[in-house]
């Protein structure tokens, strides 16, 4: 079996199995064919996400219902989760947390180390395994890099695992934004995202959700890539040379005007100065990566207007109200992505599609 | 029909709206003839009051025998609620939740806004809309007067409304403890408040409490009010003039002694000195405005002693365990009122009265 | 009833009954001959202990299927229980938590006494008779001793009393600790404690664990104990006291290598330096003090290793992974002792037995 292969060569180490490549730890954090942690956004396949996007589509529609909210809340009403955030984030927190009423888990909440015996000098790896030891599955946002594929691979070592979700490891990986992202496509776009131009708007340089979803965009035959942004925020050459590698094209831009009458899809995205090493962002004239009112007449009538948020002034309030503004919907999508996903690491997925 | 007139008129601009007389706003709170912001003490009349006393009464009794608490808290099991409460609130707070947990919403909690998207820049509209997009139910409270009311407001002009609860903003509107105030009346005076003395002592001037009770006793004939306070902290003009337009009865006094034997209720309150400019409360001398073991004997066998809690030096602990002492019996009021309202708000009250 | 007669003679005033010995106490804490509030380690006698482990059993297995884990879930789904621990222990925190949730009550948290009223100048009596309102059952934990006592003692003698359980209170009890020890005992040691040899190791005088297991050990006949400790750190006069008066055989040793073959179950422990008064541990030699992976070969193939948690450096993470280290194991069964208990102090102790 592939799992054991791996845990007898590069598993015993953390050092040796973190700096291995993507592709060949994913069988590590498999069970039985099925993920079993989800960590990278590497570990959705076409299939896997037409599932999700099945499964989340069919708990919208069956909890509309009381007797079928009801029905989906007993579910995993026998499991519990734990969400572990000590990075600030209420946004993905909630929507966790709302996913995992929906689905009926019960719920323990640790927002912040200050209260917990890393204060005594426990070690963080005993730290997660106390914490383990009173739930069903983690669901973790930390401010370290690697520390939640640590937490992942730490865990499926030990006598009583229990699976691991990635809620936003540093700026590595946060792969159910990447989901609730590629979902919004599929569910807002006519066909889905196949054959269609997607505009991505701003810091794509430093931009977490831009990343994740150029790679997601393999699965997608006949996807156009346009990225737009000052020159200093151009998106990385790791991004540019996988779409080259995946004859997925791409061009460059700073002309937001001129590329939004071929966008069907917008994603814009907000600057991310906090990572600005001296204030570098500052001087740059953003207004002209801003999506305003104006813009409407401008794009397609089937144009969908997306964004992570939160937003600064990226996009003007008066978009919000057009139909083809999907942000708010697509915030709305990652509460269900996330119940989808969540639904099948537990193999209750199949019972919520034949509802 | 009225609400979407009003929107039409005023609903537009919130300056507008805002400054608008609340006796207008009302219809913009309420859907198909029933309130659905809780908002305004103004809101409640004299049938609503009934109707959620009843309803109340009824999930007291319901809920003593496990088989109807499990029925009452499969109602609402399919509905989940936000308790944004970025004002330091525990007693409200717990109230509200628990009211939430006797009808089975699920719950989620922001208690610091430290740990929001604010910080990334956000405006508050976006990150209570964003809160919005999880849940079914806003229970909110913020230190800013009018930021509950602008969120309803807003909350009504999206795609996907979500009811607003009003747990305290700033100092102006705190509706649901003149809810659990008056409940307390109807329920611990035989006959409810009509014909009664009400007898209200101490922070008159900036006791939010004493303000609203005040105003909803427009809602029982026959109630004559005396208002006990030092000359300092006399009730305002707005409220005596109020009592004046609608024929309610009132004297104001500085000897509490003597009016004493002649209350049906007595309503004592905290010297809100945290609202103080210059530590002007601390001159008084408040002792005469206290209601002692000693007082128990000047009372009236059926008179109850009220207070909205937290106590200092107002009532000595003495007078705790004789039963014409409600105060305790009034805040676990609140939790029943509470989750009377919210069962209404989800239109399931009369499976309440029925069951 | 003896409970009426101790309220009579010593529970008028809380410093007189504070000062009671606590086996005259006891009877204040009970109802109906089943313990009512859950204080002391001293209030756990043999046929508890037993009918609590047996509880706790059986929840385990009843819950591995989801048929048994939902009728648990449904036992006391329509009770409420309040987590007020606004000392830092995310351990026993998430422990009572999730026992709770496993039980199926609706659960509120306080973790932080800033967000109360007590800043409005209100008694902590006040306080905490305000969050009792609202739920069927406190769970506290306090940093001053004989704080979860006295609020034990003053919610018993109000009209709606609620149950207290201790989750640590100072320095003084940590009952559940105790039990969640014992049953480790019980459930790892073939035959339980009984006749068998127990090593405590570590920082004796300060450690709470030890001296309430040391206690405890009263009730299982032919118990040998060693205690393994610097000098500085002995156990206390008062615990060796109460073992030479109950003829429990114990002997001192700092010489911890010596005794590892002849024991049964080693208790590891942590230092306490956080009540050093100048930093006097610091001086010790502890590593003579600690469990290393090449002691694994010293121990008795059925000897187990346990420890409290968290630990620095007492045990080697090398050794978690053998059979005997049971520390983890130790923990998770903190979650099925207090599920039991909260089942037994509500009575449906017997429907988990039967299921």
């Amino acid at each position: 079996m592939k799992r054991t292969a791996l845990m007898t060569e590069v598993g015993r180490n953390w050092d040796e199995f973190h700096s291995t490549d993507v592709s060949r730890k994913l069988p590590f954090f498999s069970r039985e064919g099925r993920l079993y942690d989800c960590l990278f956004s590497q570990q959705f396949d076409r299939a896997l996400l037409n599932h999700l996007f099945a499964v989340a589509d069919r708990l919208r529609s069956v909890t509309q219902a009381k007797a079928g909210a009801d029905a989906v809340a007993r579910l995993l009403a026998h499991k519990r989760a734990m969400l572990y955030f000590v990075q600030p984030s209420t946004r993905t927190f909630l929507s966790f947390l709302n996913a995992c009423h929906i689905l009926g888990l019960k719920t323990s909440e640790i927002r912040d180390t200050s209260t917990s015996s890393e204060m005594k000098g426990e070690s963080p790896e005993d730290t997660v395994r106390t914490f383990s030891s009173y739930v069903d599955l983690i669901i973790m946002r930390h401010p370290t890099p690697g520390f939640v594929e640590k937490t992942a691979w730490f865990m499926n070592r030990v006598k009583r695992p229990v699976p691991v979700i990635n809620g936003g490891s540093g700026k590595d990986q946060h792969p159910t934004q990447a989901l609730l992202d590629v979902y919004t496509l599929h569910r807002s776009l006519p066909g889905g995202p196949e054959g269609k131009t997607l505009v991505m708007v701003g810091d794509l340089k430093r931009g977490r959700t831009v990343r994740s979803l150029s790679y997601l965009m393999k699965n997608y035959p006949g996807v156009k890539l346009v990225f737009v942004s000052p020159p200093q925020l151009r998106m990385e050459a790791d991004i540019l040379d996988f779409l080259k590698r995946h004859g997925i094209p791409y061009r460059e831009t700073d002309d937001f005007a001129s590329v939004m009458p071929e966008a069907d899809a917008i994603y814009m995205t907000r600057i991310q100065d906090e990572h600005d090493v001296a204030g570098e962002s500052k001087s740059l004239d953003l207004s002209r990566f801003h999506f305003r009112a104006e813009h409407l007449k401008v794009i397609k009538p089937t144009t969908i207007i997306m964004h992570p948020l939160p937003r600064r002034h990226e996009i003007a309030p008066a978009v919000d109200e057009d139909e083809r503004a999907v942000f708010w919907r697509q915030e709305r999508n990652g509460m269900w992505a996330r119940a989808a996903l969540i639904s099948y690491i537990f193999g209750v997925d199949d019972q919520i599609r034949m509802a």
